[in-house]
């Protein structure tokens, strides 16, 4: 792989020579199945958020303008032309903020790349081999973009995922459609010149835009260079290229260091509860609580937590009115626990929040900080009415990187998330033809699965 | 218009505000005049080059995902959807780099403005008088923009036109669409957010997609706040907002100035020659020795030019093979004023660069540079054979913000650009149709105008 030290070549030609070489029998069985977790957890996220009204209104907006019905909506009935669609299935899949994370870096890798590459690996009627070969250089590409511009370039403003996820979707879209060296070369230049994507947008609709239209982007990028409309040679390395223009911290050799034989794919994270991070050993101590220990809102008198000090910066609203601020009350996270054994969306509902009896076991849990509980950590102790006592240590919580979501619980995760909006049996389908996907010669049949009926 | 200080409401805000209450009653007629010539210019730009490889590629790649057919594309024969109409026509209207120039700020400001508004107006069926106050608020706006984040953002790398440009066509497009300030705020914090284009890509097609791009955003942006897709309330001077994400040199309170009272859109220019602008002083003087003074390149014995040493610079190429050498090389430019009293698209073809009359014409001109002759003058001596000798001063050449091409430049200029393109016929229909701009009902009309038959 010395070939692609960028000192010889240019950090672009090295990652478009990458992408161009990249086959589905070289990669490992490990990086093949992690990429089928990402892309279960990533279909859930954008079939859970497709009523939302984020990709509503995006959708409302764009549709007046789309083509023809090339590919399909997650979660929706309606089809649309693959750019279109390629956006909205962005946006879903971020609206929850409940997709994967690669801890290192900010970036939810799944989002940019695998939007963009199912609708066109839909419209081309790719194989799944076809589609998970291309999805690996889509995430290996951002990933590495990434890792050049940090840290200063999240720290200024920019939102990774837009900026660093367009040249995923880009790299994806190329490898998808075979695009060779120097068109690979023009795709990654025109998702350069197309990078963007601000932090100022956090808190609105315009958050979850950024990994949709960084897929739709992406993925014009690659169609343009497959129709030889040009851009520069060195839109990432050059003194007027990404790298110097959005940071002031660039390390260029990030972007291709280990390039084909140590994956990022490896170190990506996924979320069992729909909340921040920060909370999660907390609720993983009161689900441990409910089903191994027949702790219940009833039979309980009082709950202690003891847990990291960010936890109480960030999440120590004591009484919580909407589902929204749900999420940032550790006291609320813990009582749903307890009562639902779980931290999904629903236990983050407006309804959930406002109910009384996980109002009323809320106000008989206390938090204390505590710096020697480390941040995926947290220390539990439920004392009971007829006077037992039962004490929980959770050292790293569940979808930390020492403790990844097992393979079962993100089926679990995408079956919770999808069955209101799709129902039961098309849950059953998709996860079945999900995990095959690397024998399907149309992965077009797990896009339908995954829109509604 | 105090109202607009930046200091009681922020700029983003502002800029709003000022968007949602422009009316075409309240603009000086001198603005209006103004928005028709640079409409004129960027119509006559874009159908110019709407059949060149960059327009071709860009539409082939798109057009299989296209909508349905709602605007037009500038002297084609095809129709598309508004958003792939805006990224078409704007692609168009910059390949030549004849279009327009605000000489303070680099901008080229009626290619993304005009684009985007065209192709939103003539699907909405908007009247003329709706058109040009948007288009003017469109300009202001991206004027202003630039300003606030100049010189570091153009220093750094970024094109401006692709990164002010994108604001200006979403508030041109939301000014039309009536969104009232809280959705214009909106739609600028969308534009924000996509802001983008590395000058990195000059030299390349990707250049000319700026525009393009910028139109088609802005104006999704516009749409998407239409239709309640949110985003934040300070785009552009928050913290983690556009001007600090973008420069390092923000002066916020530029956004605002004068914005109602001092107009932009009075200091645009156009370019007479479609070449740099540091040749045309010369050009200019060529003109003038074949059509006052009849010289020719038959009469003529040899040409002496005094010239800015930028010229020698930039454009000193003694011996171009290519129409594209041929726009730098002084010598060439001068040589086919001589025989053809222009320096058009039609001077800097192949043919015309290695046509063997002005070849031999061109070794018979000599350049010297001369620190006493300004950026926008030109000395010139013409000695003939029969001995006779005249001599031309350039004060401020066509083109120049001293010396503004007239009105009846710029339509010979749009003339000569589109007829061979859309024919004699319907050049002289769309002249007369951008000539009363403001009376007509429908500007529908007017695009259709500027399409192929």
């Amino acid at each position: 792989m010395a070939d692609y030290i960028v000192g010889t070549m240019g950090a672009t030609r090295a990652l478009a020579r990458y992408v161009a070489t990249v086959r589905f029998g070289d990669l490992p069985a490990a990086v093949v199945h992690e990429a089928r977790r990402a892309i279960v957890n990533w279909a859930g996220c954008a079939i859970g958020a497709s009523g939302y009204p984020t990709v509503h209104n995006a959708w409302r907006a764009m549709r007046p303008f789309a083509g023809a019905p090339q590919a399909s909506l997650l979660g929706r009935r309606e089809r649309t032309d693959v750019l279109h669609a390629a956006l909205v299935n962005g946006i879903s899949s971020h609206v929850l903020d409940f997709d994967d994370t690669h801890p290192d870096i900010f970036l939810h890798p799944s989002g940019p790349v695998a939007s963009a590459l199912l609708a066109l690996a839909e419209h081309r009627r790719a194989s799944g081999r076809e589609f998970l070969a291309a999805f690996v250089a889509g995430v290996e590409v951002e990933c590495r973009v990434a890792r050049a511009v940090l840290p200063a370039h999240y720290d200024v403003g920019w939102h990774v995922t837009g900026t660093a996820g367009v040249f995923g979707a880009a790299a994806a879209c190329a490898q998808l459609l075979g695009l060779g060296e120097q068109r690979t070369v023009f795709a990654l230049g025109l998702a350069a010149t197309q990078s963007s994507g601000l932090r100022e947008m956090f808190g609105s609709m315009a958050k979850s835009f950024h990994p949709g239209r960084a897929a739709q982007n992406g993925l014009a990028s690659a169609l343009l260079a497959e129709a030889d409309f040009t851009s520069a040679d060195t839109a990432i390395e050059g003194k007027r290229g990404f790298a110097h223009v959005l940071s002031t911290t660039v390390d260029i050799e990030q972007c291709t260091a280990g390039l084909g034989e140590h994956y990022e794919l490896l170190r990506n994270t996924y979320k069992p509860y729909a909340c921040g991070l920060v909370i999660h050993p907390a609720i993983d101590a009161c689900v441990r609580f409910r089903d191994k220990m027949g702790v219940t809102a009833a039979n309980v008198e009082r709950i202690e937590l003891a847990v990291h000090p960010m936890v109480m910066e960030l999440t120590a609203k004591a009484a919580p009115r909407t589902g929204l601020e749900g999420k940032f009350s550790v006291f609320h996270a813990a009582a749903a626990a307890i009562t639902d054994g779980d931290g999904g969306e629903a236990q983050f509902s407006d309804a959930r929040v406002n109910d009384p009896v996980v109002g009323a076991l809320r106000s008989r849990i206390r938090a204390t900080a505590d710096p020697g509980v480390a941040l995926d950590a947290a220390r539990a102790v439920a004392m009971l009415r007829d006077g037992t006592c039962h004490e929980v240590f959770i050292e790293h919580c569940v979808g930390s990187v020492s403790q990844p979501m097992t393979y079962a619980q993100l089926q679990a995760k995408f079956r919770t998330q999808c069955e209101p909006v799709v129902g039961s049996a098309r849950v059953t389908d998709a996860l079945a033809l999900l995990d095959k996907i690397e024998t399907l010669d149309d992965i077009g049949t797990c896009a339908l699965a995954c829109a509604a009926a």
